[in-house]
């Protein structure tokens, strides 16, 4: 769970963002929260990658897939307008369940890792992730987005 | 549009809640955006109290109103761990349009007030607010909520 | 962790909140990092309880802990306009860190728990937190909230 | 205030940003307080502009300036995943108060759009903003960003 250092060069997927005044607290640090949204706004662009070139289908994914459980691992903190990359990748593949790992960093330094549980359940109830998704989601693991 | 000083004793309802960690910035006080949360949160539990004992008409009710526009005046900031008394009232009647007006106070000190207009559309298209609707607006905001 | 069922008797203060509507989201459940947000909110009541008739003593230690790890169960989903009771105890204490465990209860379902560490850096270096806070948390954890 | 046709050509400045999921609400649409948010990240963006060159005054400058009031006129809705353009630009100079005007747009449509009065107050008390920064402001809102 991501205790240990961080190998970020096992992530082939990141997004960037920047810190917003909103995000930072009266310690002057991103709340602890908003790294679950970061996690969150991560994993929609890494399925944008995943389906690309049919955004419905990202759309659509993105609606069917519950988080079951959440770690975070603060190291430090992200401070306002700060840059931040948010690296994403599907580090087990379950039946109907992903666990998908995600480390944030700030130039070089790792300031947080964790991961989110997933089960994917389009009607409400657990379902098999297709073949053709777990292929598209293990060529972004391996070779990262598609070369424009 | 409470430019001027806004008269607490016009309004007979309100809700107190009091400011989270996560709401206060670097500056130490409340960030603006969220003093349009508090006012959501008042106007929610405004129309608890105009349903009376009715929760699922105030459920339904709160999603057939629409925002077509605010407007915020801020005179002093909320901290982190204050008591607010957000006070809501109806101050202007449409067809299908409401006005409602908020006060943000911090004991007797107006920190924030303002006004949202609402656009009354059940099925995506401005509806008339029908008279018993109206009536039990009027009669929150000349008695207040009723006695226990 | 509180993978298994977990056990409300064990906790003797809980915080009750009511759902906000927009922390809801389009799938009509609360979106997931708001529970980060709730065991916060839940950990500032706890420790109002824990520093009882001393509110500076809270906001000093409220700014005085940094979390460094999370871990949240999701087991059902809470909705707008739930009321939700949030369960607070120290479940392991270090020599400056703590563990507090939470659990999100509605009525008598459990829909979310899990537990965040904390670290006691008053200075910004990690600080052995005092005897008597450890007294005055262990005696919230064994006996509830004082009666007034 | 923006309540007749917003002339966009009227903006030489816009910063472009996403919905995220975490902000549209159970009727689908982004809720009505995070308008504020996305002018605040507006704001910023357009202040590092003004501040080319010199990032930690736009920092300072960002924290000088308070919110006393918002007007925000909402007339379509912004929807998860939907580009949005947020065009900034300062409508009225006064000694140490700025009016800016805002708007939200999506493809060609004008969303949302409003404007924040700011008071210039980095002691606390309000202070006239220094010519130079009135001339920075001036160039961007007659130019634009300078070309790179």
């Amino acid at each position: 769970m991501a205790d240990a250092a961080t190998d970020i060069s096992s992530f082939k997927f990141a997004h960037r963002l920047r810190v917003r005044w909103a995000e930072a607290d009266m310690q002057g640090i991103v709340f602890n929260g908003h790294y679950l949204t970061y996690f969150d706004i991560g994993v929609t662009e890494y399925f944008r990658v995943v389906f690309d070139g049919k955004p419905e289908r990202m759309v659509e994914f993105n609606a069917s897939v519950y988080v079951v459980k959440s770690v975070v691992n603060y190291k430090d903190s992200a401070r306002f307008d700060d840059w931040l990359d948010i690296h994403v990748r599907t580090s087990k593949m379950g039946n109907s369940s992903l666990v998908i790992s995600f480390a944030i960093v700030r130039g070089e330094e790792v300031l947080v890792d964790g991961e989110n549980v997933y089960v994917h359940a389009p009607e409400g109830s657990p379902t098999r992730v297709s073949d053709d998704v777990r292929a598209a989601l293990a060529k972004v693991d391996e070779h990262g987005p598609a070369k424009p």
